[in-house]
């Protein structure tokens, strides 16, 4: 019943051309802290693995106060707030050296059958009731965002790059692929406020998927769509 | 005058599907420990960026024993070989924890002015006459690779997560973008024996580039050509 606390440096390669720690590095390093703090409690991916089961990253959201510089050393708080029979919530705290909070994130997960892909019951996979910690929400939780039709897109083929040991596309690697299409501007412009991301389809190697972005001063939205017009993914980002 | 040892741990985010260090991860540990070796001797990025200057990347070739797995902690021995007026040659040996070599790799740098882009004599810009370590080279140094035809392309642009600090796409990325025209078959094998790789050209945000690629059952080639027709990058990898 306590908050994992877990310590990253921004290295050269995680930093963009402003010398700041990228919002791709940033999802790296919460959900890097998500895995260790899982693994910790004993119910890692290692640990969920051997029963051939699996988490999956539903929904997820990070605001940014500040991105830390590169060589920056910055710590991420995160803890399991509640648990329900489909999805569990884990809440992050970024803090700098200083004491101050630069940025926090919120995610909701769900375990599946590795084989079935399909969702199974918490409650009897893991065991959860020694680490909730009634902390209180840092953010509102994750948004639902809606369908777009996109003022713009490309299409991306999925390749061993995007993919992960799970055999499908890496969770950031959508968000990359989605701010990928916005002028160099935007991303350089320390004005990242807050990003939503809703999980919504696995995509498998080589598949063909196309990713639309709509945007103006104080938002951008995209949706990553498969062959057969469903939503992988989509994402909404906040601009200060 | 003493190598540098530095570690690392295989994290989930990088690994393939086979759950085995990427060739990708490999590359950016090896050369974040050149970064920080040459930092802890006081001629990495940071002090030379106070003079304008910065360190190129020429040639480096990686040969693969044994792709770590994941989780796995490894160590990676660096040491600078030698220096001459316009390249300087830094060493590396991939040590398991049992003390068995998994691979070593090598690297020719140059230092060039960041505003006029042109190389700089060494000797005048880097005290190394205390760095240097009269070790054995671990391996054939980096060769010198020919132009190809390609028997097949893709086009690709250059995207903000393809830049890093210095403003142009980052060492890996080229490896990245050749290694995914390969088939998933042969990049997952653990077949990997050797990569060489020429640094011929920057390319900038924006660039529409042409990467060809040949294949057979022992040799891939690869070229990274700009608009002009000019090699940006050159690469060769060899399969066990």
């Amino acid at each position: 019943m306590e908050c994992g606390f877990y310590d990253f440096q921004v290295q050269p390669r995680e930093v963009d051309l402003t010398k700041r720690a990228t919002l791709i590095t940033l999802g790296d390093h919460i959900l890097h802290t998500a895995g260790e703090d899982a693994d910790r409690n004993g119910f890692g991916i290692r640990n969920l693995h051997e029963h051939n089961i699996s988490w999956v990253l539903s929904r997820f959201a990070i605001e940014v106060d500040r991105q830390p510089e590169e060589y920056e050393k910055y710590r991420i708080q995160t803890w399991v707030a509640d648990v329900s029979r489909v999805m569990t919530t884990r809440h992050f705290i970024l803090w700098d050296l200083n004491g101050h909070e630069i940025g926090r994130a919120s995610s909701l997960w769900a375990i599946i059958d590795m084989q079935s892909r399909q969702a199974l019951d918490l409650r009897s996979n893991v065991q959860y009731t020694d680490v909730i910690v009634p902390l209180e929400a840092p953010m509102p939780r994750p948004a639902r965002i809606g369908a777009i039709a996109g003022t713009w897109s490309e299409e991306h083929t999925v390749r061993y790059s995007d993919i992960d040991f799970n055999q499908h596309a890496n969770s950031m690697k959508y968000v990359e692929w989605m701010t990928d299409l916005l002028p160099l501007e935007k991303m350089t412009s320390g004005r990242l406020a807050r990003i939503d991301i809703n999980y919504l389809h696995e995509t498998r190697y080589g598949e063909k998927l196309t990713i639309a972005a709509e945007d103006n001063e104080t938002c951008s939205r995209f949706e990553v769509r498969r062959q057969d017009g469903s939503a992988a993914c989509r994402a909404m980002i906040q601009w200060k």
